[in-house]
């Protein structure tokens, strides 16, 4: 292998930029343009037709599954063996930037126009993959098109569920022109790899180029009902009080107190995102607060512990303020650890080029969980300017940024796509 | 004077629910039966016709201001000295019920019926009054009728108040048939006396029959706008946050420590109404947060040392936080002591009819306070049930609770009217 091949991150960044005015709009608050293609909506079919034929000018033969997740492949030498595959997704939020999601399959991209115009060849076939709604925010189901892939959720789920305007995925996926007839499980790939920004200030804040995904956070979230009593701010001793204000204030500073205490480990995060009190008048007590609870950990133990305590503080809370606390868990996903073997080839990939290199791990949910379901999986990070910032059209990571991660993204694919058949694979 | 002149509660209570009967609705929440006679719509324009045609029933001479202000006179033996006005109002906000204000006004008619009933004259005149829009739940300026009637709203700029329909004051009241033709200034009442409802727990709690109203608090009201950094729950490290939520939480808290502190006083009271986070989502951590604080003191120097306190805590909640917080001050009025004759008058009246009392502040701004600033002001509280809850459909006195009230009203307005020649009505 010729160790000097590199991308061309100039084109990188014009094929990230072209993608990006698909779906623009400009951002009223900031005058930025901003990307909307939320799932399956005309913008992203057309953002859909424009990435495929961009796979079809590489070269790949392009296949879409019945969820409508599209794979355009490169054969190998030995094309039966199984694929290194790259992907991530192109629908968008709808106030986003154009790097989310669309780093790691136009990457993948270049990684293939890379290798085209060096003429060379792989053992494995190289698989560019999209997946359908990663963001979730039109039908309420992030990740659903590697999720159906990869068999956590069936078609049929998939397809029956609804946006607000109750049209229907599948009916969608049709209008587009993206119902496929693949099948839709996927065969495992050989290995998975998903470049992505950080979505977060860590690694620029470090000074770091690279980041070396270990896994993704377990996540619990809990909806609280904070029901104390409505009283008038003026008439109503403090003592006579039942302030569902107060008690919502009281969990939010446990909440900073548990991270503050080491207990959960370095990496436990709580937030409060949601509060609102009702009425919700500067002279009246608040009756009633709806809260939310986010908490996060790398370490499933230590998540459940941490969920243990703040349950036992809304107990707490409660009997202090005089109200009473209802929480509904409305997610729970464990952690999802990368395979070591690739975060040491995108480390050692990192240190072969003299990137600079940390071990992060992600907040965020990624295609690349489920496909950890099916094969070997990992994610390189790239920093991303103004403390990371996204789902936002000041999202930005540099040309250079950007071309780090995708450089680091083609070592590591091309060094797997050279690894010999397994025993499985002969037999 | 006969001792045992006492008021017909029965009456009272049926003419309570009478004048409830007007702008009536069915509470969509409790099945209850609700008022909403809003500030010179149609319904308080009936509501208002039916205490007007009460008063010339009872014997009064009605006339009407140039701000609507309604004035019933029943003459004394010297019409010349100057009455002893009792009064309250009978506007309501949207979702009321039928004791706020009208119990001071048809409390104060049945005085006149009973002394009507007896063939009883007085020294002095008698007055009954109800002024226009107490609660500002329309035009936004509460209090307003008894405010230009006293002089600290020029009529002018009363009657240019707009509602959200762009309505005036002045062409509502025209509307309705109130912009009556007497000047607004209202000349010295001897006294002006108003029963009321406590509109908060006290009193029932301490099973206390009578309020002896020593004052109204004061209040000052700040709007907070707390700026942090808008991030991702699960990608944003606890060291790199400037949570908005935590700072409008760690202010919550210091205003329960500053109650508890004591330091204040036993009378003060503050609370944060308004909690509203943006974005507001469970995995944001909110970037900015608009929040109220609302304080109240009986004692102006330890108001002003409260907010002193609090202005100093945004300081250092912000310094905590990494947040900017800026506060305007919304409001901001003095306490208004009563008179201490009528305080003492007050208490009197219930000691000899057997009625256990106490004096209480109130926490709402009344009609008396702004007539405290022309004559002796005084108010008789009674206690509500239900926490004393009001500005809702289950406000309730029971016909106990607003006879004894109004037996106390009617003890210490004869007496007032009953005083002699002042040197300066002799004059």
């Amino acid at each position: 292998m010729n160790q000097t091949l590199s991308i061309d991150g100039a084109r990188l960044y014009r094929t990230l930029d072209a993608l990006g005015a698909i779906g623009g709009f400009e951002d009223p608050h900031s005058g930025l343009r901003g990307v909307c293609r939320l799932a399956l909506t005309a913008a992203d079919g057309a953002g859909r037709r424009h990435v495929v034929e961009l796979m079809r000018a590489a070269g790949l033969e392009v296949r879409i599954d019945q969820i409508g997740n599209v794979f355009g492949r490169r054969a190998g030498q030995n094309d039966r063996l199984r694929p290194v595959m790259m992907g991530s997704h192109i629908d968008s939020v709808a106030t986003a930037g154009r790097f989310d999601g669309c780093l790691g399959v136009l990457g993948g991209l270049e990684v293939i126009r890379t290798l085209n115009d060096a003429g060379r060849s792989t053992l494995r076939p190289l698989v560019v993959a999209f997946f359908t709604d990663e963001e979730g925010a039109r039908f309420g189901t992030d990740m659903l098109g590697s999720a159906v892939a990869t068999g956590r959720i069936p078609l049929k789920d998939a397809h029956a569920l609804r946006d607000r305007q109750d049209l229907s995925v599948r009916d969608e996926l049709a209008a587009i022109g993206f119902l496929g007839t693949d099948e839709p499980r996927l065969e495992a790939p050989y290995a998975y790899l998903e470049c992505h920004i950080e979505q977060g200030p860590v690694l620029r804040t470090a000074g770091v180029d690279i980041g070396v995904v270990t896994g993704v956070q377990g996540i619990c979230w809990h909806e609280l009902s904070i029901v104390g009593r409505s009283a008038h701010a003026g008439t109503t001793p403090m003592s006579l009080r039942a302030d569902a204000g107060v008690a919502a204030a009281r969990i939010n500073l446990a909440l900073r107190e548990m991270v503050a205490s080491g207990r959960f480990g370095p990496e436990f995060r709580a937030t409060m995102g949601v509060i609102a009190p009702y009425p919700g008048l500067v002279n009246v007590v608040p009756g009633q607060v709806t809260a939310t609870v986010d908490l996060r950990d790398p370490d499933t133990a230590l998540l459940d512990a941490a969920e243990a305590a703040i349950i036992a503080f809304y107990a707490e809370a409660a009997r202090l303020e005089g109200v009473t606390i209802q929480h509904r868990r409305s997610a729970r996903t464990p952690y999802v650890a990368f395979d070591a073997d690739i975060q040491r080839r995108v480390a050692e990939a990192a240190d072969a080029r003299g990137f600079s290199r940390a071990a992060i791990v992600s907040g965020a949910g990624h295609d690349a969980q489920e496909l950890s379901r099916l094969c070997p999986a990992g994610m390189v990070f790239v920093p991303g300017e103004f403390d990371g910032i996204s789902h936002n059209p000041r999202e930005l990571s540099t040309e250079r940024q950007c071309a780090d991660g995708v450089n680091v993204l083609l070592d590591v694919a091309c060094a797997l796509a050279e690894q010999a058949a397994t025993l499985e694979e002969l037999s």
